[in-house]
Order: structure tokens, then C-alpha cells, then sequence
């Protein structure tokens, strides 16, 4: 039992480290980038909130599990920007072996666990990775909505980029699809996003 | 259904805030104080890994659901130093009007269900609620640790104190206090904690 405590233990201390993963979504203050941790429990709170609106019932601890460890490998991947074509071409292979890394401090089953629910949410196969995935494209969304999109701006971001790279949300949840076009459309029409 | 989405997004977008809450605890890499934010989804993943070593079967998702929300009153009501006895004398008063406000942003049944969930949280009469309190409380040695005690030096805060704030982890898990109690005891031997 003493073993197992300890490897636990070894986890929790090691993924600290996620506060200091830093996204290009900026907080709403303005004030600085978000990092992984912040996000994590942000995307974990929504999951909860707006369960209702899935596309089909979801387990929510399931999502809950799934969203606060999705991140945990860009612990040694680092983060990997979504408008970044290059560096997401050997982003799964970076990826994986922090997986291993990672989730390798903890006990086997719980090891097996995180593996399994990370794969998941990585594969969008199943109705709480969709909707876990629905979430972590939204609320950077949201993000940028509440800096006056300074984040697209400051990458030279378009609508076209944004509509074709978010348009999954609607595999998760119809509701949040239709609220963030409508969202991104008034971005537009604010200027806070190029056409 | 669209109006009940917007008062969720409103307080979704308004809680953001709780990433520049800033905590007395120090992260893992010395660099800066944590904020609140981090610490919920830092102990919510505890939650969810620890479950096994609670004194009595917990729900887990209730548990992760008080632990994500149980800091959001501090965006109005600040954070209170857990030693700072004099701050500690009208806590409670503060975080009351921070919850009338905070959680009144949500939708009716959301609202109810999130002031219920927090005072559950602060009663902690029930299993859940003296689990997730032990988490809460383990988490920040566990920063005190890996950061060779600086917050506890920085505060003036002794062995005596620590041990006396933070008996009732026992309440929730025995095995958590007495993996806390070897790790004080560590801290002291290090010279991270005074006696």
C-alpha cells in the first residue's frame, strides 16, 4: 500500500509542471498566456455545466477524468499550437512517449487507466470524447472573444481557419456549435477576427 | 434553452477571474505563487487518483465537483492565508455575499446545486466533503515540500502550526495523514519547516 501511496504520490508532485505549459490563449484579464492547468480546470468546470447539452448522454466523470489529464503529456511534448501545420505533424509521436513518461510513474492500473483515457480523448470515438473534445475547442474561443480575439490576432488567424478548425464541436454537441458560430460571427462583425 | 446557455456561459466567462487568484502556496518550480485555478484542478486529479485511501467510500464525481468549484467565492472574498487568524474572523461572511453573487449568475437548478455543493464543502459533515478538505489541505505541503518549505519560512509558520491546521486530513483519510505526518517530519529534519 506504501508503494502504491508513493508512486501516486511521485505523479502528483511530477504534473505540477503543467502550471508552467503555457498556451497561446490569453486569460481574460489580458494580462498573460494560460497555462495548461488553468485550462484543464476550466474545460472540467464547463464539462459539468453544460452536460446537458451533448449531443448524446454522456458519463461526466468519465469527461472529467478525460479533461483533467488530456494535457499532462505536453508536460515533455510541450504545447502544440492548433494553427501550427508543422509542429502538428510529429505531434502524436512527442506525444506518446510522454504518455509512457508520464503516466508510467503510477501504479499499473491506474497507469493502464490514464493510457485508455487519454487514447480515447484522443480519438474522439466514443460520445465523452466528443463532447470532452467539443469543450477544450470552445473555451479558447471564449478566451479570445473576452481579449478582443488578440490571440487570432496576433497569430494572423482568419474565420476560414477558425470555422474549419472548430467545426468538430458539432460531433460533441450541436448546442455549443450553434452558439459559437454565432459567437464567431459577432467576432467578426466586432472586428476581433479577419474574414 | 438559449437563454439558460447564455447564464451558463456568463458565469463560465466570469470565473476566468480565478486564475488571478493568487494563493500563498509557491509552484513546484519556484518561479511564482499559485493561483487558484491551478490548486482546484491540481487537487480535483488527487481526487480522482486517491480515492482508494478515503476512511469511507466517496463519490468521486461529487467530490470532483466540490473541489472545482469550492475556491470560485475567493474572486470576490480574496484568498485567506490559512494562518492568518485575524483575515480568518469574518472569512465566512465575505465568501457568503461572493457566493450569492457568483453562483447567482447560473441558471436556478445550477445555482441551487453549486451553493449546496460549497456548503457541503465547508460543513464538512459528510465523507465527501471530509475527503475533498483533506485534499485540499495535503496539496499545498505537498508544494511546501518540493519548494524546501520557502512559503512556511517566508510566513513564519512552525512545525506546531502546521500540525495543528492540518490534523483534520485524518478525518478524511487516515493514509493521507500519515503520509503527511512522514513528510512533515521530513520537512523538518531538512530544515524546510521549524519546530
Amino acid at each position: 500500500m506504501m508503494d502504491k501511496l508513493k508512486r501516486q504520490m511521485g505523479f502528483i508532485m511530477e504534473v505540477d509542471k503543467l502550471k508552467e505549459i503555457f498556451r497561446q490563449s490569453i486569460v481574460s484579464s489580458g494580462a498573460r498566456y494560460e497555462n495548461d492547468a488553468e485550462h484543464s480546470w476550466h474545460i472540467s468546470l464547463m464539462a459539468i455545466l453544460l452536460s446537458e447539452h451533448a449531443n448524446e448522454r454522456v458519463d461526466v466523470l468519465r469527461v472529467v477524468k478525460m479533461l483533467l489529464i488530456h494535457d499532462i503529456v505536453e508536460i515533455d511534448a510541450g504545447d502544440t499550437y492548433n494553427y501550427d501545420e508543422e509542429a502538428l505533424l510529429d505531434k502524436r509521436q512527442r506525444e506518446e512517449a510522454a504518455a509512457e513518461r508520464l503516466f508510467g510513474l503510477l501504479p499499473d492500473d491506474q497507469r493502464d487507466e490514464f493510457m485508455e483515457l487519454w487514447e480515447e480523448f484522443e480519438e474522439k470515438k466514443t460520445p465523452e470524447a466528443r463532447y470532452a473534445a467539443a469543450l477544450d475547442r470552445l473555451q479558447p474561443m471564449l478566451l479570445n472573444y473576452m481579449t478582443q480575439g488578440k490571440s487570432w490576432i496576433d497569430h494572423g488567424i482568419n474565420s476560414d481557419m477558425v470555422f474549419r478548425k472548430n467545426r468538430h464541436i458539432e460531433d460533441g454537441s450541436e448546442v455549443l456549435w450553434d452558439f459559437a458560430e454565432e459567437m464567431l460571427n459577432d467576432c467578426i462583425d466586432r472586428g476581433y477576427l479577419k474574414r
